[in-house]
Formats: C-alpha cells, sequence, structure tokens
C-alpha cells in the first residue's frame, strides 16, 4: 500500500477553495488518504511527474442508478411513461448478477469520467455493493424506499431500508442513505417515515422532486399543492435532504428549497432526453443562493455517465433556453461538479486545500481536444472529454493510472 | 502504400443503406479508396480482425472553421455581440502561422472523433491546405466572400475566392467552394456574384443564414423580408447552396428550402453555447423533407470538434424543446452525420456499400461506455465519445490506426 504521494510540478491546479485559485507549477504531497501540504517537495512513496496534467478535484455524481445500466439503450426514443413502463417491467426482471454486472460497468465508466464520489439508488444485493466498494469509488447508497404495490422488493422497504443502513454503516467509502422514492410513489406516511428514518441515522434523504409536468399535475390534484410546497407542508423538507430533478418548480418554491436548505442534484441530459421538458431553473435557485450539484442520472435515461457533457450541456442548455450566452458559466458547472457535490455530502472534499480528502483527477492537458490552453476552466467545461482522464486517485488511493483500472480486472467485464 | 484492406469479422457494419441494415459478422473488402466486397473473405495488403468493432461510415462534419481552434476558449461565457467582437478582433491579428496551427489541431481533433470529410470556411494561405491535405481528411474548403467593410482581406474577396477555386481544383481530397460569409456581411450584388462564380466552377455555395434573432431583425428592417425569403429574392436559393444554422426560419421559410434543394447544416451545440435562441426546427426540414446535416462549428464557439455530442445534443436540445422524447432518434441524428452529409457534398461516401468511398471509422464495442450493448445505435449516438475510435480510414488509406494518428507527428502539436 502506497502510504504518501508527490503530485510534481503539476502544470495547474484547480484548487476550488474559497477563491477558486489556480495555481501554476506546484506540487500536492498526499499522506494516507489526504492531501497534507500543497507547494512543497517533499519525499514520497510514490511521486507522479504531473507536468503535463492540470490537477482538479474529483467529480461528484449527485444522483444516479448505477444497476440499471445493464439496461443502456435499452428503451431510447420512447415517450416518457412508454419508457417508464419498458424500464420498469424489465426491471422487475433483472437478476443480481445483472445488477451487480451494470454496478461495475458504472464503476469503471465513472471513474473513467474522472468521478471520484457518487450518490445511487437501487436495491442493493451485498454483491453489488461489494462490487462497488472493489472499485474503490466513494458511494452514497440509497436504499430505496416505495409503497408495497409500487415496488417489488420483498418485505417492507422502510425494514429493508433499516436494515441496509445497520449493515453498511462506518463502512470504508460507503455511505447508506434512504430513498424515498417520489411523491407519486410514496405514500404521505411512508414519506414522513423514511424522512425520520434518515434523521434517526443522521444520514441524508434522497429524493425525486417534480422530475415531469405530470408528477406536478397529479401532485396538485390530489394534494391540492405543487410538489415542493406539499412535501414542505408534511414537514419533509430539511438540511439532509438531497432533491434530485426540481425541473418544474415555482419561484416560491425555489425560495423554499433555499429556506430549508434542500440540497438539488440537476440533471439536465437525463431531463432533455426524455423529453420531460421544464429545464431546471437553475439561474433563480444560484439567486436564491440553493446549493445546486450535478447527476447523469441513469444510464437508461442519459444514457452514459460522463460528467464532462453533463457539466457542458447543463450550461449550453440554459444559455439556450434563456437565450443568453454568459448565463451558467464554466466556473458554475464546475463548481455544482466539485465543490457543491461534497458540500451536499457532507465530505471533506470537492476541493484540493490542506487537510481534505485526497480526491483527485489528473486531466492530460496535452490532449488534442485541451489545445490551445487559452483557457483552462472552459477547456475543462466545454471541451474536455473522458479521454482527457489519466489517472484518478480517491482517498489517496490510485484507482486509475495512466489510464488502467487497478481497483478491478477491466477486462472480464463484458 | 497499401492497396487493398481485409477488414475481417465485423462484429457489425452500419451500412447505412437506403434499407439502413446493420450487418453481423461479415466482411469489407477495401481496394484502392473504394469499398469493393462486403461479405466475402478475400486475400488483401492488410487485414484487420473487426471482432471487437462496428464498422461505420465517417461522419461528415458539414460546418466549421478550423483556423479559429487556436482561439479555443479565448471568449466564452459572453453575450454573443461581445463574443463575435473579441474574436473578430483577435481573428485580425491572427498569423499565418497560428491558422496553420489551428486547423492542424482541429483535423487531429476531428480524425480522433471519427470524422472523415469536412465543410470550413476560413481565408486560406497555402501553407494551411497543405496542413489540412497531409492529415488525411477530406476537404470542402469554403473562400469567404464578404464585403470590402467587413472583410480584413487583402484585395477583392471575390478574385481571391476565384483564385482559390483555380488553384485547388482537382486536387486530392480538396474541393474548394464559395463561401459567401452572410446576408449581413455581404450586399446583394456580391452575394449574387458569389453565387454565380460557385456556379461557372460547379461547386457549392456555403453561407451562414438566419444564425440569430438580430440577424433576422436586421434583414428585416433592411429588406422587409426574413433572411430565406430575402435571398430567395435575389435568386440564391438553389441545389448547390450548403446553408449553416437555419435556426430563426417560418414553416414557409422551410417550404422554399425545400423546393430550392438547399442543403442544412445545423449547428446546434455552437447555437446554444451561444445563446442565440431559436433551436433549429428539424422536425419540421425532415416533414418537408430538407436535407438536415450536421456540423460542429467553430471551436471558438462549441468548443469542441465532437460528432457524438453534436449528434447526441441535437436530438436532446429537440427533446426538450419539444417535450418529446420522441422526436429526432438516434437513426435520424446519424443519418445527418452520416448519409445525409456525402449527399450534400455531392460525395460518394456516407454509407458501406460496394463502390461507394471507404471512408470507414472502427469503433471498438468493448469500450466500458459501449457496455452492454443492448441497441447498437443507441449506443453510438448517446453513451459513445471519441475515446471509442479506434481506427480511421479514409478512402483506402489509415489516417489514425490503433488509436495512433498515421499522418501526422502529433507529438510535434503543441
Amino acid at each position: 500500500m502506497v502510504m504518501s504521494i508527490l503530485l510534481k510540478n503539476c502544470r495547474y491546479v484547480l484548487t476550488q477553495d474559497a477563491k477558486r485559485r489556480i495555481l501554476k507549477n506546484t506540487h500536492i504531497y498526499v499522506e494516507e488518504d489526504k492531501v497534507a501540504e500543497i507547494g512543497k517537495v517533499k519525499s514520497a512513496d510514490d511521486v507522479i511527474d504531473c507536468s503535463r496534467f492540470a490537477v482538479s478535484p474529483g467529480f461528484v455524481n449527485s444522483h444516479t442508478h448505477i444497476g440499471s445500466t445493464i439496461m443502456r439503450g435499452y428503451a431510447d426514443d420512447l415517450p416518457f411513461f412508454e419508457w417508464l413502463d419498458r424500464i420498469w417491467e424489465r426491471e422487475h426482471r433483472l437478476t443480481e448478477k445483472e445488477i451487480a454486472l451494470g454496478s461495475q460497468i458504472a464503476c469503471l465508466e465513472m471513474i473513467k469520467s474522472g468521478i471520484t464520489s457518487f450518490v445511487d439508488m437501487y436495491p442493493y444485493e451485498d454483491g453489488t455493493v461489494r462490487k462497488v466498494q472493489e472499485s474503490g469509488l466513494r458511494a452514497f447508497l440509497s436504499w430505496p424506499v416505495l409503497d408495497k404495490d409500487k415496488t417489488t422488493q420483498k418485505g417492507d422497504s422502510l425494514k429493508n431500508a433499516e436494515r441496509f443502513l445497520k449493515t453498511w454503516k462506518d463502512k470504508e467509502r460507503i455511505t447508506p442513505l434512504v430513498g424515498p422514492h417520489a411523491v407519486y410513489s410514496c405514500e404521505k406516511e411512508l414519506l414522513v417515515k423514511a424522512k425520520k428514518l434518515a434523521d434517526k441515522h443522521r444520514t441524508l434523504a434522497h429524493i425525486h422532486v417534480a422530475e415531469t409536468r405530470k408528477e406536478l399535475s397529479d401532485c396538485l390534484k390530489k394534494n391540492k399543492k405543487r410538489v415542493v410546497e406539499y412535501l414542505d407542508s408534511i414537514g419533509f423538507l430539511e438540511k439532509n435532504v438531497l432533491a434530485a430533478h426540481c425541473s418544474w418548480l415555482t419561484k416560491g418554491e425555489i425560495r423554499t428549497l433555499a429556506q430549508r436548505g434542500v440540497k438539488v442534484s440537476a440533471c439536465p441530459v437525463s431531463n432533455a432526453k426524455l423529453g420531460t421538458g421544464g429545464v431546471i431553473p437553475i439561474p433563480e435557485m444560484l439567486e436564491d443562493k440553493v446549493l445546486v450539484t450535478l447527476g447523469t442520472d441513469a444510464a437508461t435515461s442519459n444514457n452514459s455517465l460522463n460528467m464532462f457533457e453533463t457539466m457542458k450541456f447543463c450550461s449550453l442548455l440554459l444559455k439556450s433556453q434563456r437565450w443568453d450566452a454568459a448565463i451558467v458559466k464554466a466556473q458554475d458547472v464546475f463548481d455544482f461538479a466539485t465543490v457543491n457535490g461534497a458540500r451536499a455530502l457532507g465530505l471533506n472534499a470537492g476541493s484540493i486545500e490542506r487537510g481534505k480528502l485526497a480526491d483527485l483527477v489528473l486531466m492530460d492537458l496535452e490532449h488534442i481536444g485541451m489545445l490551445p490552453m487559452n483557457n483552462l476552466l472552459s477547456n475543462l467545461v466545454y471541451s474536455a472529454s473522458p479521454a482527457v482522464v489519466d489517472t484518478v486517485i480517491v482517498g489517496g488511493k490510485f484507482v486509475m493510472r495512466e489510464k488502467e483500472i487497478l481497483t478491478m480486472d477491466e477486462r472480464t467485464v463484458k
């Protein structure tokens, strides 16, 4: 085991600190799982010449469903509810082995995209969680909680969730969360209980919110309230809530999210691909200081787990919708994908600072798509692709080095 | 020189023939510059085992400005006209050497994205054209024609264009076009003359059309006609016109494009990034049988030359705008990027058939982002990135093989 690493002569370091400083020609010294020094050359067990690299905090993918990667491309170009029916029908027939394989493919794909942490929602067999552990990624795994008639889980999903929380608590790199699925798949009582379960175990409640117009219109019919209004009326919205999608919101609902300290996971690629309309109102969220993070969503609805694409798409979709090239800039989406993601998860990462977890990605600045270098951040957000990711370090351990995955045997995954 | 190539045991061949057949486990025999046989094993000078590949027609990038790649990331996240001012100001100071280097970077990036042909618009010194020739790509180079007060070209841009047409006529892989820039940069007389010059030399007139709302509104003020109406009224619109952007159109104008046989180059990523609004009305174009092709536009406005991204973005932007996941499907955008592009250019390529030019790309199906394979076309359009491109053949010659560029020394490009 390597105990210390020196990233020597980094051409750039995107610190993502409070001042968003970009350092030039410097060194990062990693000891155990943390960044111990910046700027000093120290002797280390492992030294990497970083003169062709920009070192970036690893990306945080704040919403996905890794097991479903086994269904990538399975039901594309279909109207939303036709898609959902086909995915759910197939999902109910998935074997444990298929889910584990899908999860493994997803982990590999995420590593190659520079992702070091992700938030997931899927029913997990132990075998799947072990594959995730093996990958070396930091995983926030949400056990899905749904009404009995909406799930194929054996037994009570709330009890299953609690068992899952207990089993995987305090395990290395795994954090179990509670995943009350959505307002259309959980009755009020279940939502409240799931939230209380998350509170009791001091973890996050991870929920889909206002993804489609139908979700909004059904909620209005049933509860006489919009989705965020309804969730707030039952006391669901607090600091430990991670709300995915949040497309169909009013300004009032955005203020509520801000006041309650709810974290948002924007999934613009998935929303566009499923034709859900209602582009997530990120400019208004930023105005109200809502913490915005970025998710790829699933390979069934995206269909890639590529954070470069998600950053660029997020910015461009809003520029297109608002007729304003100056809206949601490169620095904004890079923040969503790094420092904001970490803050949402209470993770001591997302920026490169002394004492922070060493979740680091080495980006190849000599890759042809990164030339010339007029603006580092622009190139990373608008020009880069997974092809620029050379090396990925999670908690001071190499997960990928010089393009080679070290934690899993990639050739066996087919 | 290799005179014949056998692509043996291709896992899939995306023929893009009239029936859009996808062949399994077959062989492609290339002789000189053409596909000579499909399905037969023949002895060849060079044999490639293609059992892990899908063989696809090379992509046709129908609108770009390669020289400006030297300004990639130079003026991002700015309002459109502030961006344009900064780019033009910088452009006027570019040296011949910078333009040649930008062009070289662009060619390398395009090869790695599976592009085998592209349509460009930029003033070309001979050195730049030779770099393009060296790359091995098929290039359709449009000499920009602008009013005297809009250009920094020395001399008359129409005369320069004619000289360019004569110099580069009938040269290998280079086709010179005429590039009347736009209605806002060319007076009526110049537009008419440029079009006649293209007619005289039996080549294409390549023009920007209705890219921004300002272009439309200025045209309405000056000519009392919308952009396509105006161009039609001066007899500009005929079969040999390639119109880039075409965002701000009415249904009537789309019908005009269809009736005149004008070819459209859609550049959705660039339009979104510049916040031009007015998403190109592709569904209506398809209804009227307008030939739609895809362009990346420039690295100053995109900022990558990645046809996978452009295909996905094109589909997703329209799905998002129209609230319809079933609109502009994977097969549609794959057609735009291959067979339609070739047809627009009168190029005997864009599909894999006996007698067609061997412009072929070997896509790695074992790349992690392509697993599992539920739907080949979905994976290519919605999941793939340049990382899946293994080998690129243009006119029966290897341009990239097993990820190594063979036509240029990539390491010298910095």
